[in-house]
């Protein structure tokens, strides 16, 4: 027997599995190409047959593959039949329809259901940036919990809805193409206007602790339908963005993003939402 | 005589001449509408009663109109002519190719030239929070330097190519286009799934210094060119992404930013990079 079961070895899964064992937990180990489980085996953990055997094992088992098809494809009779009366902790990555269609699954079945998302690389897991949201019946969070810290700095329990990790998961991830795709061109603007790329990277950490402020304020203004007293207006924000496009073309570098958010910003404007917060951009995406 | 002038008295415009104001300085203003001004002269600043007297009263003018084409209408030969010898910092919004063309006009006309961008909402102008970067000739910026001081806590020379404040302003726009989007378009995912706001906006201003790691990290990769080691590859990104689109539709909310955001990644992966870094997006973009 052992502490906690870990199925599925993949970049995310075997960061979990090593934070299991690093913290001296007892670790079963399963991942449907065994080679994968070679160098934690090394560090001492348990390699299961099979994935029924695996589940046996433990009284938690934490599921992470590379989405739910491929964990439903996994949860067969013989493991659910031993997950019944134990707890399943699931961390692959999914739509909240998902996670609320297998919860209900799994409860039909017995078995002790949470649903959770991870808002960290790999790298970060074990450590204090990680951070894990989960979803599910309050009792089988706190039974989780004590686990679920030796994974990550921040563990919150996001409700008793099963989807509502996912959902959070979604809702951040959302905001982080964001991050990604206005970074990427920002790089291609400050390169092809002679900055250096070090320099970007620098001014925009430097802002973070201010946009992080105004992810606070853009919140509290949707929340409350106060977009008439704008702290910067959608009109001044959009006339910034579409330079943004006639920057690409004298610069000769793609315009695809520009152009888009610029666009975005145009429709709200022309919808009569110039004069408010420019995150009133939201009243023309819905 | 005065310390310092002001013309355009828009938001930001006001924002400057109260912080000059405030810090002490004798301030001269001019606005193409003289009731903008009203506030600012009860403040005690000085009203000139036009562009080129307003230019003549001080060593230093601080523009700050809507854009490129108010400052150079605004700026005509009497302008001009009081100008010259002394010091013009323009903090108009505009591309780096227009800066640079206000600057060899300047320079010719003999007018010391500084081109600035403020990084700052109004109401931050006068505080730590703001930060204001200019570019051109390093003895231009060493003068101007102690006023802009009494507007921003961080006072930048980006250097002497007049364009360079423009292109990190563009630059971090093009960031800031993504977080307003992305946050708007997460806080639709939000409130279909039944979440909380305000847990949303605490949820990113948490993560806030991470992503800034993150900006530097990325620059590092671009500049670098070190792709091919990712702290999380494209294709793992581009997959829940392009669950975003899934969401969406479930949740009949609009699914505009996650197709263009899902697209862009499955380019990028179509060209190979999908077991680069997630920024290697910027190979599909150039």
């Amino acid at each position: 027997m052992s502490d906690v079961t870990v199925i599925g070895l993949g970049e995310m899964g075997s960061a979990l599995a090593r934070a299991f064992l690093r913290s001296g937990l007892r670790t079963t180990v399963w991942n449907r190409s065994a080679a994968k489980a070679a160098d934690l085996v090394a560090a001492g953990a348990g390699l299961a047959p099979d994935a029924a055997s695996a589940a046996a094992a433990s009284p938690v088992t934490v599921v992470c593959v590379s989405d739910y098809a491929a964990a439903a494809a996994i949860l067969d009779d013989a493991v659910l039949a031993a997950l019944a009366g134990r707890t399943l902790v699931q961390l692959s990555t999914g739509t909240p329809r998902e996670a609320r269609t297998l919860a209900a699954g799994m409860e039909a079945r017995g078995v002790r259901y949470l649903d959770g998302a991870i808002l960290a690389w790999p790298r970060q897991i074990g450590g204090e940036e990680a951070v894990i949201v989960a979803s599910g019946p309050q009792a089988v969070f706190e039974d989780a919990e004590p686990l679920l810290r030796r994974l990550a700095g921040g563990v919150i329990h996001q409700g008793v809805d099963p989807g509502a990790a996912a959902a959070l998961f979604a809702a951040v991830l959302a905001y982080l193409a964001g991050h990604w795709i206005g970074f990427a061109h920002g790089a291609l603007v400050a390169r092809s206007e002679g900055l250096d790329l070090a320099g970007f990277g620098e001014t925009l950490a430097g802002l973070a602790p201010s946009l992080g402020a105004d992810s606070r304020h853009m919140a509290a203004v949707i929340a409350g339908g106060r977009f008439a007293e704008p702290e910067s207006a959608l009109a001044t924000a959009g006339a910034d963005i579409a330079r943004l496009v006639q920057q690409a073309q004298d610069a000769g570098i793609g315009d695809a993003w520009p152009r888009f958010a610029a666009d975005l910003f145009r429709r709200a404007a022309a919808a009569g939402y110039g004069a408010e917060e420019h995150v009133a951009i939201v009243k023309v995406m819905g």
